[in-house]
């Protein structure tokens, strides 16, 4: 690999340069590239395998917890089913080169504002093989190169991946040096120093890991830290209606980022509502910690303050019972984390209140927090979940990787001309977009 | 002022709280409270008026440079035109609660992507009274609250005018912490640091300081570092449109950031173009900073390696003369600043390379790069002009200042019914935006 043989500033101007190369291809061209890293990996489908066994077979000496282990596995129908994935991001919508603004200053002065690539990412993912292959189609399908750190027992995998990525973009003439592969832990800190040459990070892995990334880097970070999802009932609720969507969003994937973590009650409903739920959620071992209202209705653990800010990422659910909508659109706003809340109600002007002034990603109505999901949403991919403020905010499809440019086609209009006493006006009419 | 009595963590929460108010509000209440700030601020024009003399006393007794000065002066036509320009502000088109996406997931599962407020601004500005009454007006309109921190030159000034905007407010059933007023050096910093209150920073004045804001905190900047710009003069270019568009963009506000910084000139025309142009810059008292052939072919100052990534900010220009429209590409990707460069040429061909090449918010053809600019570009106001290259980026409309949420109403719906081996699937149907 010669990535080890350069420095860190090297490789990344060397991936900036070929980004540049990669962001002028037409539409028909990435996508040819994109088949042809998708043939690549199925020609190299036995080396990736056995490098990945050589990476589970140190796993397994090192004891690697289960889940991680089960991540890191890779067999044959998983690789198999993420190279389809690849050739699915060929087949997505074009996010580069979409005219979002063509506007007629002035006669025969046209401006349009066109998506573009970003640059070069920075992408620092755990110890899954099949990450680095959805991500490098991604980037490839939106002209950015990638920098790839994987989780450490992943190395040999991904080298393996990284390897075949490069005979399939050699093939169609992409540099390889649009995708590289990082294979030291020290490599990430420096990674995030190279303000100059990566436009972008992109953190998978634990909360810890991705506000480590923010708060070490100048870098815009595309990111979530936290996901700590609220539902509320409101006295309004339809309780079957209340009761399925509680289940679903804490059983369905309780270490999901959209799982919910805290219910809020309604006092008026609480007597009714709260045993029935309780009832359910211990029968399918939710450990249920409540407030003391929660916990005179209902035998449970009690809450601490920490509980309201706890991400459990696990079958454990904390229960509040609130006197307002009011009181639990503050609660939320004080201790949620801006991912997604959902209130049940059928009162349509609580609804609308509380949808408007809850600050989050997502705000849901009558249904479950985990419809917060790219693919769900129908973005086709999802480059990851955000909970920042500004765009892109919540599932981040491919357009979190483009930005745009403005471009402006005069005949020697300057701006005199539009200044001063004699000013010309400017037309500013928009124009149809083809 | 109460600002003093208070920490800024609970003016900061004060005005979080506020704005969540005003987020909800109509779009015609929001203007209400435009109108009713300018009817204020038009009474209280004495009153302003008498603070920025004291203001201006001041900087006078401390020897205040002159062009400062002139900006902190403020008099009644400026005053009652800034006034005008509130009035515009209720104008235009709300940017808030624009729907961006409406999409049916499936049967009575409505998915809308919605523009709304940020939250809470933090915006420093320079000794400029005017600039307060801008930015309030920008804030209100888009639903934010916004801690302003104006130069200290400014603060009478400002007090006074924070003042007649909190009457406004109150006139209106608004509340008065919407917009707040910090008036000590000091709390810049403590304001960086309130990531947890405040949503967006935007830093006003020179380059130094915005970087210095950049590099100090975790709340995302909306500015600009530099605005190094080029202008490459192509050997196809016209030569007659090539030296009206230099001369308009060196000479007609140099100290603007969309002023051209370094001529590129390719060198098959740099014997006919450059004596030209060279000699009607000089007549107009531009200093010319050249590279070795440059300064072969005029009489000219020798350019240093600094010059190269210097805004000047002033009557100078630095000159290079390039071999071919890849060079000018290359040097501009590394000298620039990613603000606008504008390419010369009447080859089509090469103005496509130049601008999809060039890495930019704003790629220029046959026009002056002074054209970048929220105004001229029609978007009615100018938050500020970005150079990151994630958006927003280049000039920065109202809509710099909304981001958006995801609403999600259905009626029961949940996530178990689209898993597993009899998921539905989903419609992702595109709705018609009302």
């Amino acid at each position: 690999m010669q990535t080890l043989d350069l420095s860190l500033t090297d490789l990344a101007q060397q991936t900036r340069q070929a980004a540049r190369r990669l962001a002028v291809l037409p539409t028909a061209k990435r996508n040819d590239a994109i088949a042809a890293v998708a043939s690549a990996l199925e020609a190299a489908s036995e080396d990736i395998l056995a490098a990945n066994a050589k990476d589970c077979q140190q796993a397994a000496a090192d004891g690697l917890p289960k889940p991680i282990y089960n991540r890191l596995k890779l067999d044959n129908t998983k690789l198999q089913n993420t190279i389809v994935g690849v050739r699915d991001v060929g087949k997505l919508a074009d996010p580069v080169g979409d005219i979002q603004i063509k506007r007629e200053l002035d006669t025969g002065l046209i401006l349009q504002r066109i998506s573009c690539p970003i640059g070069v990412l920075g992408i620092v993912f755990e110890a899954r093989p099949d990450a680095a292959i959805q991500i490098a189609s991604l980037a490839i399908k939106s002209g950015n190169g990638a920098i790839l750190k994987p989780g450490k027992e992943a190395i040999e995998s991904c080298r393996a991946i990284v390897d075949a990525i490069h005979n399939g973009l050699e093939n169609v003439g992409i540099d390889r040096e649009a995708i590289q592969l990082l294979t030291t832990r020290e490599q990430i800190q420096q990674l995030l120093a190279l303000d100059e040459y990566v436009d972008l990070i992109v953190p998978r892995g634990s909360n810890a890991f991705v506000r480590y990334v923010q708060d070490n880097t100048r870098i815009p970070v595309l990111g979530h830290a936290d996901g700590i999802c609220h539902i509320y009932v409101d006295e309004a609720a339809d309780i079957d209606k209340a009761i399925a969507i509680v289940l679903d969003a804490k059983l369905g994937y309780p270490s999901a980022c959209n799982a919910v973590e805290t219910l809020l009650v309604h006092n008026p409903i609480a007597p009714g509502f709260l045993p029935k739920i309780a009832a359910e959620l211990q029968a399918k071992n939710v450990e249920l910690r409540g407030d003391d209202r929660a916990c005179k209705l209902v035998k449970m653990n009690r809450a601490t303050e920490e509980d309201w800010s706890t991400e459990y990422t696990d079958l454990i659910l904390s229960i509040k019972i609130v006197d307002s909508a009011d009181e639990a659109i503050d609660r939320i706003n004080t201790y949620g984390s801006g991912h997604t809340d959902a209130i049940v109600t059928e009162n349509a002007a609580t609804a609308e209140t509380f949808m408007s002034q809850v600050d989050a990603a997502g705000v849901f109505h009558n249904c479950s927090t985990r419809f917060s999901d790219g693919f769900r949403y129908g973005f086709g991919a999802e480059v990851g979940i955000s909970t920042q403020k500004m765009p892109p905010r919540g599932p981040v499809g491919l357009e979190g990787l483009v930005t745009y440019k403005y471009r402006l086609v005069g005949n020697g209009h300057v701006v005199a001309t539009y200044s001063g006493k004699n000013a010309k006006p400017f037309s500013h009419r928009d124009l149809p977009v083809n």
